[in-house]
């Protein structure tokens, strides 16, 4: 039913997309925003098919989907007020001075757009990384037109969404282009489309494997362009002594939760737990078994992820140092992810990069240390991650500063004393992290500062203030914020 | 006398640096400030010995590195002035809700060093894009150690700039490492360089070729880091006819000036001018080949780039449609860059791609169109530029908006009725633009901007105010600017 795109497709479709992208840039931002919120009510409008649909293609539960869909439109509605509120473009004008030796022209900068973004939307999130997730928002904020490739693990999905999508465009007089639904489940549409020069950015949620072979085609490229890819992330959780001595039972039940919701398929579900090998770690082992044990297998999203947990979740218990901790005590079915513990010494952890790798799925490893010098240097092996996560109360802080610079290092998203599962969208949130987490460091895919993604500067010297776009015009007729000769003003000029 | 670093050279200097980075990136932002305005001090102390050895190096004549001198010092100035004012650190702060459902934990996030940074000069800027120059400036500011290889063709004044710089960050309790000056003519010493894994990011300013062979090399690590390289720039100018019609002749004198200052040498030269082929074009070429033939050749700064600027040049003469309009009147001595201008009709230049590249010195080639259409398509034909420049009047701005966007997808600084030579340092100003003029158009190399490049976002969940850096305490000790639940304010929580 969903065949690929050919090659003349993709790129007649590029052409349209390139074609609109010099119409909806200079849309103003307000039209941006209203077309973002247009999308997030049509695809409300879509109703509770929507759901029953992703549910066949998903597995996902009624209740996830339907939360999922709030935060789909909620994000939506949020980058397109962060769109209108203008603070993302950092307009920045410094006025001549005519009279300064050499003279100092008028010089005006501000964000624009990229060019059109390839999406590659999420498995484990159909609406909120997928279609119209959070990708497709920023770009369509930042004035990129969007191709999406539909997911091969839920292409009615995508379908409807894209539907959506551009009964929004169509009723907000879009340009044709706006937003593209192809299909693709051959790896050549993706490198079709990352490799067309029309293409000018690239957004992804998913596997490592994936995300880096994006990045090298997008590199390789005559033209290089920018990707921003969301891969692998273990999620390292560090267990520090005062508060395990304090609360090791109830910082067990917090992790045991965190593990196993969703089924562990959070890209930022706590895959490796790091603690001190004393009897807190071992009252900590005992409670956390425990609530393993009790909590259910679940459905996994679809067979290709089943699979792939069930055999690295194998590739690590059948490494000669890991020892079994506590598996599920409900036998599961097909397609069902089994909740498991395992642990190692950290002297195993570094001899094997097995134990690094992460396992999609309700799945953790346990690293026991000597002491915290040792915690210290499994921080410093471990590659960059989306979140990093300390127990700790503050004098486990204050005294251990070498553990918290390394664990620093690695993470973009720093949590004490809560789980890193749950990510709430909002200005301060970063989602993203050192490689292999993403493919850069200095962007985020949460938040409305993720729409920097798809935009550069571009500043104007010496321009009529009539020509200027309204975003660096004296009279200010947007109200946005800007900074005028260093100070932050919403003030004409 | 200045031997190449070998790789147990460059493996301790970068654990010393990896050391210092620790170390360095929880400074104040004051001291890092106070850092880079020592340095500033110390490159004045250095006195006008500084400028003789840089005139035995690079043939710049002593009042150009006066300015030049001068600019160093202001850059680093401004940019420590920009550290300490804190924008740059883009803090964000969302307050908790704990009654929402889920409930929303405290997030506060600002950017934070990426690590040790590996600056490469450039040729034709010892100061100011050299050793403590704008890269390195931004780096310190960001918080990162930096790495300088010393331009092999200026040694000596980099010598005795790492000496300020080692004066000022021993006189300023600087860690160890803090700064490292290595040698090395080979490309083996940049190629170890930039794939160590202590080396988090990149800097360069220089050839296309050079760039774009420490771009690949970073993307090939293990753990792939973000390199800004300013690369080629033939800086195009499209002269339109209304503004030809009113002013042809004192155009050209003006672009006489700008082609041939600094003996053409500066990466924003404007290479490249693109105008119709009518009347007002040939006033035009008569009155610019009239300045170009008064215009002496000059001292190129090295052998390595007079070669290069003969053998281009000669390129791009000796093609079947070009035909040389002007040179100078003077014959050019060994090492002389010789003014010269070209000419070819826009068909050729479609054709023939040595048309379109870099000639770096005083040179410049003239397309001949048949009209603004055509003009059009040789601004899509053009590849990415640091600039571009319409000498037009505004109704010439409102009659051809194609031609607007396309130069505007092409360029990271558009000027209107000005020179692109003089690029003044201050936050609105955009020195990038689209490959090859840089690897990362979404960023900076001129203006405090630039710190951005150094830097990634870090988010702390649920931290105590005791524990949070100063930039995000509740009583906000720095007084810098945040946004705090959406709002811009220097105000405590």
């Amino acid at each position: 039913m969903y065949k690929d795109a050919t090659l003349s497709e993709i790129e007649s479709a590029l052409n349209q997309s390139w074609k609109a992208f010099h119409i909806y840039r200079k849309m103003s931002l307000k039209q941006r925003a209203d077309f973002m919120r247009a999308i997030g009510r049509e695809i409300d409008n879509l109703g509770d098919e929507l759901l029953y649909v992703t549910q066949g293609e998903t597995n996902l539960p009624e209740a996830r989907l339907r939360n999922e869909r709030t935060r789909t439109i909620f994000q939506l509605n949020n980058y397109a007020d962060a769109c209108e509120r203008g603070d993302w473009l950092e307009a920045r004008i410094d006025t001549a001075i005519p009279d300064k030796n050499p003279p100092k022209p008028d010089l005006r900068k501000m964000l624009t757009a990229l060019g059109p973004v390839v999406v590659f939307g999420a498995a484990n999130f159909p609406y909120a990384y997928s279609t119209a997730g959070g990708d497709t928002a920023c770009a369509f904020a930042a004035g990129c037109p969007v191709i999406v490739k539909a997911h091969p693990e839920h292409p009615r999905t995508s379908t409807l969404i894209a539907s959506a999508i551009l009964k929004a465009a169509a009723n907000s007089y879009m340009p044709a282009g706006i937003f593209t639904h192809l299909y693709g489940a051959s790896f050549e549409v993706g490198r079709t489309l990352v490799t067309q020069p029309f293409v000018k950015a690239v957004g992804f949620t998913g596997s490592f494997v994936g995300g880096k072979q994006l990045f090298d085609w997008a590199n390789q490229r005559k033209e290089p362009i920018p990707v921003f890819a969301e891969m692998s992330s273990i999620n390292p959780v560090f267990l520090l002594p005062e508060k395990m001595k304090q609360s090791a039972a109830e910082v067990a039940k917090m992790f045991a939760a965190s593990i196993t919701v969703g089924v562990g398929q959070f890209c930022t579900n706590p895959g490796l737990i790091i603690g001190i090998d004393n009897d807190d770690l071992k009252f900590f082992k005992n409670v956390l078994s425990e609530e393993i044990k009790k909590t259910n297998p679940g459905d996994m999203l679809n067979p290709g992820i089943f699979k792939n947990y069930v055999e690295k979740r194998s590739a690590v218990l059948s490494q000669p140092d890991v020892e079994t901790i506590a598996v599920s005590g409900k036998d599961p079915v097909v397609n069902q992810g089994v909740p498991t513990i395992a642990s190692a010494s950290a002297q195993a952890f570094f001899k094997n990069h097995i134990l690094h790798r992460e396992v999609f799925g309700p799945f953790s490893l346990i690293i026991r240390c000597k002491d915290t010098g040792e915690m210290t240097e499994v921080a410093k092996q471990i590659e960059g991650q989306l979140t990093a996560t300390l127990m700790a109360t503050d004098e486990d802080v204050k005294k251990n500063p070498d553990l918290i610079e390394s664990v620093k290092n690695i993470c973009g998203r720093l949590i004490i004393n809560g789980v890193p599962t749950g990510v709430e969208v909002c200005l301060s949130q970063q989602h993203g992290g050192p490689f292999p987490a993403t493919t850069d460091l200095r962007f985020t895919a949460v938040g409305a500062d993720g729409i920097k993604r798809f935009a550069r500067p571009i500043c104007f010297q010496n321009w009529s203030n009539e020509l200027l776009p309204d975003e660096l015009k004296n009279e200010n007729p947007l109200k946005i914020r800007r900074t005028v000769n260093n100070e932050i003003t919403v003030a004409n000029i």
